[in-house]
C-alpha cells in the first residue's frame, strides 16, 4: 500500500480566440491545458526480486474549468482512467505493459513539438483527418489504443525501441486493430525517432461512401540541443485508404520549433504546415510560448498563435476549455492565452 | 508529491418523508448528506517562496447510497470533480482562483444557515425557483459557478470580501455568465456579510414564453455568538427579469436560527420563510437538528423538519438520496432523518 | 487524514474463446479480471473510544483494457463507488453498516467458488436469470445491494451471522427491496454458510408478460482443508415467482471445487451445473485454473474453460473486456486466459 504515488496536474488560462466560428465570432473563456493536460494518476511500482519489477499506472483526465473529465478519449462526463491504464512487467529484457496506453508510435516521437501537444501551439498532425462522422473507430487519431499488448526494449547504447499490438476484439472484421512502432536513438545533444502505424479503421462514410480500411501514418522526428537553443523537426504523413479502391488520402504534416531557456523560463516557437494533399489544401501554423517556472511544481505561461488556412483547409487552434471552433473554410484564426500550471 | 491531502466525508441516515408525492405517498429509505455532504478530494499547497503559495483542489460529490456521483452539479453518474476544481495563486495580496468553485455570493454568507445548506433543514434560498424546465443554464441555482475567476481579499482587521467573474464563453449572447462577490465583517462575537449577484440565464421558458434573461440575487446574514446560544439570520431576494420586458419575477427568502452547545452535541433550530412574490405564494419551513459528535471527526445526528406551503406554493423538503419530491401546492410534508457522518 | 488507506487492483490478460457468439464466430483480445476484478479504492477506520471504532470504505471498479469503469453494476463509463460505499459503526456489539455493498447473502457464501467469482471458471450461480430485458431492477443478481441498512454479528466460538435490509425508496410498490442473510461455521479445517435472500423485482417482461413479483434465493455452501487438497462445494436455487400467478421459475446451481498448492501457486479445478428448471435445460461447466504468485502482491495466472449447454440451454463464459457473448442455444464454449494481477 505505501508504495502508491497519487499524482496530477491541474492547468486553467484565460484564452481568447479572435474568429472562433464560421459567423467569424469571438470567444474569451477560462481555458485548460495551455502547457500541460491536467489530470490526476495513482502508480507505483514492486520489486518481485531477481530483477524482476511489476507495475500499474492509471490515470484520468480531468476539466477543471467545469470539474467534469473528458480528456483522452473520454466518452463521458465521469472521471475514467483513459489517458493511461496499464499493468507492466519489467527487468533486463525490457518491459511488457498491457491494457490501455499510449501508442508507441506516438509517445516517443510525439515530444519533438516544442509545445508539448497542448494549447494554441500543438502540433495538429495526430489528427482524425478525415472528419469525426468519417471514421468512428475511436482512438483514430492515432494517440492512444485500448486493449493494447506493447513492449518496450532497454535502453542499448542511445537505442530503444517500443512495438505494440492493439486487439480489435472483433467476432468479424478487425475494426480498430492497431499494429505499431518506433525506434530511436539518444546521443548527447541529439535525438532521433521514427515511428510507424497501421489501424484499422470503419463504421464510417468518407466522401458519402462507407469507410472500412486503414490508416497507415508514419513520422519521422529529432532534436538538436546547442545548449542556447534546441532545435526540434518533425515530418508526418497519414494516409487511408479504403478497402476494395485505389489510391488513397493523404494528409502530410511537419514542423520545425526552437526552445531557448532564459533564466527560470522557456521561450517555444514552432511553424508547422499541414498540406492536406486528399483536399489539395494547406493551412500554416505559427506560435510562441513562454513558460516561467515559479518553482519546479509550478509555472506560468502565455501562447500566442495563428492558424492561416488556404483554399478548403479549416483547422482551428483546438486548445481545451473554450467554446472555439474552426473558422471556416480558407479563413484564419488567432489566439492567445495566459495561464498557470500545477504540478502534484 | 507528498503535499497531497486526500480527504472527504460519508454522510448516511435513514430517512422518512411522509407526502413525498402529489399523491400523498410517503417514503422511507437510506438518504444522504443529512449533517454534511458526502465527498472526496485532493489538495495541496506549495510554498513558492517570497510569501507566494500555490494551490490546487479538486473535490468530487459521491452518494453512498447507491454509489454513484451526482453532486454539485454533475450532469452523469460517475465521479466529477463537479464541487470544486480550482488552482490558487495566494499571497499577501490575498488569493486568485481559477475554475469551478463555490460563487464568492454564495460561499460566505449561505453560513448562516444553521443547517449547513443540508438535510430537511437546509435554507431552501439558493435555488432555480423559476423551475427546472424553465432556465436551463446551468448553475442557475447560485451555488456554483464554471469557468471562474475569483478574487478574494486577505483579513483587513475584519473585513474580508471576494469577487468572482464566470465566462459565458458564448460565441453570440452572454448566457452562463456569473458576476458576483461579498463583503463581510468579523469580529468577536459577531458576523454580517452581504452578497450580490448576477446572473445570465437562458434556453429556457417563463410562462410559456421563452426566457433569456438574468437573475439578480442578494442575501444579507448575520450571527451573533451569545456563547449559551448562536442567533443567525438571512435576508435573499432573487429576482428574474427577461430582456425586453418590464417588469420582473421576485422571490424573497428569509431565515431566522439558532444553535446552542450541549454537551458534545449541539441543537439546531431555524425557522425560514419562502416569500414567493411572483406566484403570490408562501412557505413556512421549520426544523429542528441535534449533532452529537462521537469524536472531532465522526458525528450521529437527527433532524426533524416541516414544510408548510399555502396557495400556489409546492416546496419540498428536498433532502438528498431517498425518493421525494413535492408534495403539491399548498400542500405540506414532514421529514425525520437520523443518521451518521464521517469525515476523513 | 492520516487514517486513509488507498487500495487496488489492476488484472489483464490476454483472453481467447471460441464461438463468441451464435455465428461461431472466435475472439481474441486482451480481457481482464481473469484473477481478481480490477478496482481503486479507499477506507479507513477511526477509534472512537470505549472499544467503538467508525469506518469509511469507498471501492470502484475499473476496466484497465480501455480505462473506463462500469464494474459493480455501474451505468455509466465514469468512475463509480459501485462495489462498496459504505458507513460502519463496530464495537463489541458487531458492525453496524450503511449505504451500498456486497448483499449478506452473497459476501460470505460466495467464498466457495474455487475461482473467486472472476474469470472463465466463475460459478455463475448469481445472474439475472430470466434476462437482461425481463427484469430491471438493478442488482438483480443478487451480488450487491444499494440503500441498504446490514449487521453483521462478531464471531461467536466460529459462528458468525450477517443480515441486510434494502430499502426500495419507492412511493408505491416495493420493487427493489431486498432482504437477506447469512449464518456460518468456521472452525479448524471445516467451513460451512447458509444463506437465504429475497428481492422484490418488477419493471420487465417474463415470457411476453409484464413480471413483478420476487426471486427468492437459497445457498449452501461448505468447504475442507485437507492441506494438500481443499474442497469446495456450492448448492444453490433462484426461483422468480410473479405476483397473482401460481408457480414459479426455478434455476438451480451447483458446484464442486478444489485447489491445491504447489510450490508458490495454486491449481483450481472446478466443475458447475446449471440446472435451468424453468426451461428444462442444463449446462455443464468446467474449469482448470493455475495462479503462480510472483509476490504476495502480483500474480500470473492461466485458465482453461468449456461450457456445454444443453437443449434451450445458452450460457457463455462471461468473462470480462473481451467482446464475448453466448455460443447460442445448446451450443458449446471453451475459453483460455492467461494473464497477470496486480494488487496496491
Amino acid at each position: 500500500q505505501s508504495s502508491v504515488t497519487l499524482f496530477g496536474i491541474v492547468d486553467t488560462n484565460v484564452s481568447h480566440v479572435n474568429k472562433a466560428n464560421g459567423a467569424s465570432d469571438s470567444v474569451t473563456g477560462l481555458g485548460i491545458n495551455g502547457n500541460a493536460t491536467s489530470r490526476i494518476g495513482f502508480r507505483g511500482v514492486e520489486d518481485l526480486g531477481g530483477g524482476l519489477k511489476a507495475g500499474f499506472w492509471l490515470e484520468a483526465g480531468l476539466n477543471p474549468d467545469a470539474g467534469d473529465g473528458k480528456s483522452g478519449g473520454a466518452a463521458g462526463p465521469g472521471l475514467e482512467f483513459k489517458r493511461r491504464s496499464t499493468i507492466s512487467l519489467m527487468g533486463g529484457f525490457g518491459e511488457v505493459r498491457m491494457g490501455r496506453d499510449l501508442a508507441p508510435s506516438y509517445a516517443k516521437v510525439s515530444s519533438y513539438d516544442v509545445f508539448g501537444q497542448v494549447g494554441f501551439g500543438s502540433f495538429q498532425g495526430w489528427k482524425n483527418w478525415v472528419g469525426a462522422g468519417a471514421v468512428t473507430t475511436s482512438d483514430s487519431d492515432g494517440i492512444r489504443q485500448s486493449n493494447m499488448l506493447a513492449y518496450y526494449t532497454p535502453n542499448f547504447g542511445g537505442f530503444t525501441a517500443g512495438l505494440g499490438y492493439g486487439f480489435d476484439e472483433q467476432t468479424t472484421g478487425k475494426n480498430g486493430r492497431y499494429m505499431g512502432g518506433f525506434a530511436a536513438y539518444d546521443n548527447g545533444p541529439l535525438s532521433l525517432t521514427l515511428a510507424l502505424d497501421r489501424r484499422e479503421v470503419g463504421g464510417g462514410a468518407l466522401g458519402g461512401i462507407a469507410f472500412s480500411g486503414n490508416k497507415d501514418s508514419w513520422t519521422i522526428g529529432g532534436s538538436y540541443d546547442l545548449s542556447v537553443v534546441k532545435l526540434n523537426a518533425l515530418a508526418q504523413q497519414n494516409r487511408y485508404k479504403a478497402d476494395g479502391f485505389d489510391g488513397s488520402a493523404k494528409f502530410n504534416a511537419y514542423a520545425l520549433g526552437l526552445t531557448a531557456p532564459i533564466g527560470a523560463g522557456q521561450v517555444r516557437l514552432q511553424y508547422a504546415l499541414y498540406d492536406q494533399k486528399a483536399i489539395d489544401a494547406k493551412a500554416h501554423h505559427l506560435a510562441l510560448g513562454y513558460v516561467h517556472n515559479l518553482s519546479k511544481r509550478t509555472a506560468v505561461y502565455g501562447t500566442l498563435a495563428h492558424m492561416s488556412n488556404k483554399d478548403l483547409s479549416d483547422l482551428g487552434l483546438g486548445a481545451g476549455g473554450v467554446n472555439n471552433g474552426t473558422p471556416g473554410a480558407g479563413e484564419n484564426q488567432s489566439g492567445l492565452s495566459i495561464g498557470i500550471r500545477h504540478s502534484f
